[in-house]
């Protein structure tokens, strides 16, 4: 295992530590927990919808990356790639209630939804007021929306209900429009490599030389397929219309793009990528505004990438260009 | 081969192209030619010194992503690790050149050298006021400064040129505080795997398991020493000595660390390197500001990282802090 670390045990523990060493200003742990971060600007501010996540590590910038101005609030750390106890989500829960209500926006993962479940019942009794939002963008894992994984799309939940909750939405209103989001993001992603968990110390699984696995999850789990690398324009192409053939992008539509890339692919090939996808746009006449293309959801070393479309209308086109900032996403550099 | 790309002849040219496509406002190729990406901001206005650099691809966002606001006024660009054409350096040298002047900053690299060489000379018969600054940052790489090579400790470099040239510097000012910079910036490396060159289509070098090349450059070129994987905290402290022992850190010193990843190493594993270096800094009374943590200046996939230090004085601190945005880099999100 070919990683830079000092021992796996303490793998998450130093990362946030790091992390706050770097952002004091921005982000802090509650209760000196580093299992549970905060947004320190907001939690001084207190006048607004809170917006909270939670789930496991390895995944930089997702989750805790997010939680900053124009996003999330707070955030429950787990280890890598599992979720984090209810006891640290209703933690967060509380520390992000502004008296307006909180929303619980999430992937759908098993232990993150079960203990969600618990901790948001936990805090209802406290006179909380709740809401809980799944995402499930990743068309490869299910036929079926609701059984659908959570990967790169939760990116723009993320931004659009916390611009909603910043602007002043209420919790119905920013449930609103972030399901709205929801149901017109999609995303397929495709391995060429696969990760390490510290603590396991090899691979988890193999992808082939020669192969690229399409649909594969971001923990890797099971794809739909097994392909032969293919080139950069094919694989945009089948990504892009299997996503259209859900979304049905039609003339006059604006889309914003992220190409993800998963951890260990080179930016240059997320360009070459975007590149293939904003031509297959123009013949539909579709437009491509404000992209998001970098490492905005990773699985540690893995290589590969995925694609995500959200298809915009006026008001959600008008909340992913509200400034945000943490200290691992601004969108004042994406115009 | 595991690479998402179409043909590695297309490779830096479809690159460009999807860079172009994705920021249209910010950047575009001069002469629609992908060897010359310039500001589309700063070339409207005219009323500044203009900063270029040139270099070979396949360091993104070195070199062309920090082409922005605040930043860089054009970019010569190359094939993978290869120097582009006196040409392209003219040619973007002659777009940036705003009636104040020049400066050429880049890489101590032969082929830039000679090539920029030739480019300064054919444009100063043009009447163009030009300096040269040769950043040489990579403490590995050699004893003597003047031979040694140019790594992350550019984008520092970059920063500061660019923000004074906003500032409304004169060349001469502009190449004086460049140089003072440069005098307190020290990168070193670590190479953990080793990279591909599209059109080479294997790996150019080794690196055994369990091993670690100490001083590795950017291109795959041999280090100071072959050691076993260490732990996170013994490489930062190997790191930081050696990197202290020419900057000669002292207590009450300010300075800002550069933890780059060059690919393939997750991001997680740079905040536990950047942990213990402000525990180091702490031991000396030395304060950590302004951090940049991530990747700035990659090897394509290669794993692995370096560190950067910057000692600031008080013209520095206020140069590193001015606002500046690049499609790649911004610095509103690290305080």
């Amino acid at each position: 295992m070919k990683k830079i670390l000092n021992s796996p045990q303490d793998f998450v523990r130093e990362t946030v530590e790091g992390i706050c060493l770097a952002y004091p200003g921005q982000l802090k742990m509650l209760n000196n927990d580093f299992r549970m971060l905060v947004n320190a600007e907001t939690i001084r501010k207190k006048d607004k919808v809170g917006i909270v996540t939670a789930g496991g590590s390895g995944h930089l910038p997702v989750f805790l990356g997010y939680v900053g101005r124009g996003l999330l609030d707070g955030c429950a750390i787990g280890d890598v790639f599992a979720s984090p106890s209810a006891t640290k989500m209703s933690d967060i829960i509380r520390a992000c209630d502004f008296g307006k209500g909180v929303l619980c926006l999430y992937g759908n993962y098993g232990g993150d939804k079960m203990n969600f479940a618990m901790a948001t019942e936990e805090v209802e009794f406290d006179g909380i007021k709740i809401a809980s939002v799944l995402i499930s963008d990743d068309i490869a894992s299910s036929e079926e929306f609701e059984k659908r994984r959570g990967v790169a799309g939760m990116v723009y939940a993320f931004k659009i209900a916390g611009a909603a909750a910043d602007l002043g939405y209420n919790l119905e209103e920013v449930v609103s429009i972030t399901k709205i989001a929801l149901e017109n993001i999609r995303t397929m992603g495709v391995a060429l490599s696969p990760c390490i968990v510290p603590t396991v110390g090899e691979p988890t699984f193999t992808v082939a030389d020669g192969k690229m696995e399409i649909g594969m999850g971001i923990h890797g789990e099971a794809g739909i397929e097994i392909a032969d690398i293919m080139k950069a324009d094919e694989l945009a192409s089948l990504m892009f219309n299997k996503i259209d053939s859900e979304l049905q992008l039609k003339e006059g539509d604006k889309i914003s793009v992220l190409v993800n890339g998963l951890g260990a692919t080179p930016q240059e090939e997320l360009f070459i990528l975007y590149r293939e996808i904003v031509g297959l746009c123009k013949l539909k006449n579709v437009t491509c505004v404000l992209p998001h293309i970098g490492e905005y959801a990773t699985s540690m070393e893995m290589a590969g990438c995925s694609i995500t479309i959200f298809k915009l209308n006026d008001e959600l086109y008008r909340l992913l260009e509200v400034p945000a900032v943490s200290p691992f996403y601004t969108n004042n550099n994406i115009y």
